[in-house]
């Protein structure tokens, strides 16, 4: 098994592995400069809402290399990071505290230091949470079974071994799973490009599906659990993730097959009451009808396009993440898992 | 509006609209030779269960326009036809109905006319049918409501107006419908390039979405009713139909909003007591994770792909056929509707 490390810290910049071009081709790019960071956000050359945490707090590390790391020069780069995807609450939350924490110190060197080593905590914190969630996650999986997951949240998208990714692989490395089948997840096909490539590479026996076929596959009995992400988690457990979700979800209800959700509690979203009061983003139509140089929708062809979709509560079982394993009623479990004394 | 002919016959061929090409292009092949009518089938210019019965039918009269049309000229002619598509049902079947036709008749011209004859009564049955289950269904759906359908059931598969598209489009025409959704219908997209192509010819208000995105889009409340066709309907209601029919349905009735199947009695299997044992053909691998020119997911990958799925009767709001409308219990309402005294 290979280690996947998407993000390398190597002062006095990074390597970054160019996601836009798996699984054909597995290339490292050396990022030494601002302006190439902003590039490989906007080119989805690195995503996943928590590496780009990462990159963004790296990508202010990067930017002090240059000039005198002055209150005008951090800002300006912090704008740039943040205005290359504006809908990315991660990356705008480490850059803005990347700049907060340079800011506390005074003189270039200082600043440096302070930004290369709250890059490095970033990385760090993520590698421990998700260690955290694959460990509560990994022994809720039925053992000996075939899980069911969609989209990608593995080491692609987090920087660490993943959430819902990362317990299918501790439950792998335990000896506790049969296999694991992916969504292709339509219409960016996150699962066919990016998870597929991981579970290949991390030796998992890995079967990947159109959307279409997950309700029948869940209905012959070969789904012994699902397990997704979450992009955002209500107070009462609702939760948003990547359109598709919920209808898995409503089929493995119907089959008794239990659905889980692995995320860390900065998804948790307690001062959202519930899944009515997410906003769903709505992305280009051009996404449907088409992928990469095919189009097979006909020209003028209206689409809809939501990236995400709300599973409501009561079809989940658990909801895993760093502090451990919330049940039903979530209302209790969430708050309890989030308190601070 | 312009109506949509995939196939018309003018003897001594046909002219066949080349779905291949659709939706890019439009354009009509003339057909002449047996050899010519296998090619277009094996490389699915003509496609649709029904409208290959009705090619079945018309390669049959074309090879009777060469040679004598004798019994060893035919019976190779059909096998030929047959051959290109074994799994095809009404293919085969009408094809076998023409060879039985011709055999009736001495002579070649009176064979050459018994041929075309019958190809013509396939062709004004098509037309009649799909006008009943139209007229059947059309009133079923919620006035001024939209639909969503899925795969492609239109003109471009039975010749006539289609089944479940036949229904749409004839509440279209009563000024009964506001609109209509079409999945894209992973793996080979039948509704991004054909339903799409179908409603928009027809000046139906029509939106294309992702298969993932059907769910949120009946959570919404968006759907007032789902309808698609079948390709086998069991006694009791069970029915199998395109890869991601099940998916919707479950979806559909957990929201109260109806799911209806259109189709011809030809599909009743009333001697299949249940879904359990219809057979269900599972295609290849190579069809998931790529379409045409673009592979998206990684050498190697293995793939389930199953071409059919199973909706348990007991999602189904009513059956439309030729004769009317099937309501649960199915087992009594399909029998009836099927009884010949």
């Amino acid at each position: 098994m290979q280690e996947i490390v998407p993000l390398r810290i190597v002062r006095p910049g990074i390597e970054l592995l160019d996601q836009s071009l798996l699984p054909r081709e597995e290339r490292y790019l050396r990022i030494a400069t601002l302006d190439a960071l902003c590039e490989a956000i906007r080119a989805l050359r690195v995503r996943g809402a928590p590496l780009l945490g990462l990159a963004g707090a790296a990508g202010m590390a990067i930017a002090s290399e240059r000039g005198d790391a002055s209150d005008a020069e951090l800002r300006a780069a912090a704008d740039a990071i943040i205005a290359t995807r504006p809908t990315a609450v991660d990356l705008a939350a480490r850059t803005e505290q990347a700049f907060a924490t340079a800011l506390a110190q005074a003189g270039t060197a200082a600043r440096r230091e302070a930004l290369w080593g709250y890059a490095e905590a970033v990385q760090a914190e993520r590698i421990a949470e998700d260690e955290a969630i694959g460990a509560a996650g990994a022994v809720l999986l039925p053992d000996g079974g075939a899980v069911l997951t969609h989209c990608n949240t593995g080491a692609l998208a987090t920087g660490g071994i993943g959430t819902a990714l990362g317990v299918v692989r501790m439950a792998w490395e335990r000896g506790m799973l049969r296999g694991c089948f992916a969504t292709e997840t339509r219409p960016l096909l996150q699962g066919a490009r990016l998870t597929m490539w991981e579970l290949m590479r991390l030796g998992i026996p890995a079967t990947l599906l159109p959307d279409t076929a997950a309700p029948s596959l869940i209905a012959a009995g070969k789904v012994d659990a699902v397990i997704t992400g979450a992009d955002r988690i209500a107070a009462n457990g609702d939760t948003a993730n990547k359109v598709g979700t919920y209808g898995l979800a409503a089929v493995a209800a119907r089959h008794h097959v239990p659905f889980f959700i692995a995320a860390p509690t900065s998804t948790f979203d307690l001062a959202c009451a519930d899944g009515a009061s997410i906003p769903i983003e709505f992305r280009d139509a051009s996404e449907v009808g088409g992928f990469g140089g095919e189009r097979w929708s006909p020209d003028g062809s209206s689409g809809y396009n939501p990236a995400f979709d709300v599973t409501p509560h009561e079809l989940i079982a658990a909801i895993v993440c760093e502090h451990g394993v919330a049940r039903p009623p979530f209302d209790a479990s969430l708050a309890r898992l989030t308190f601070k004394p």
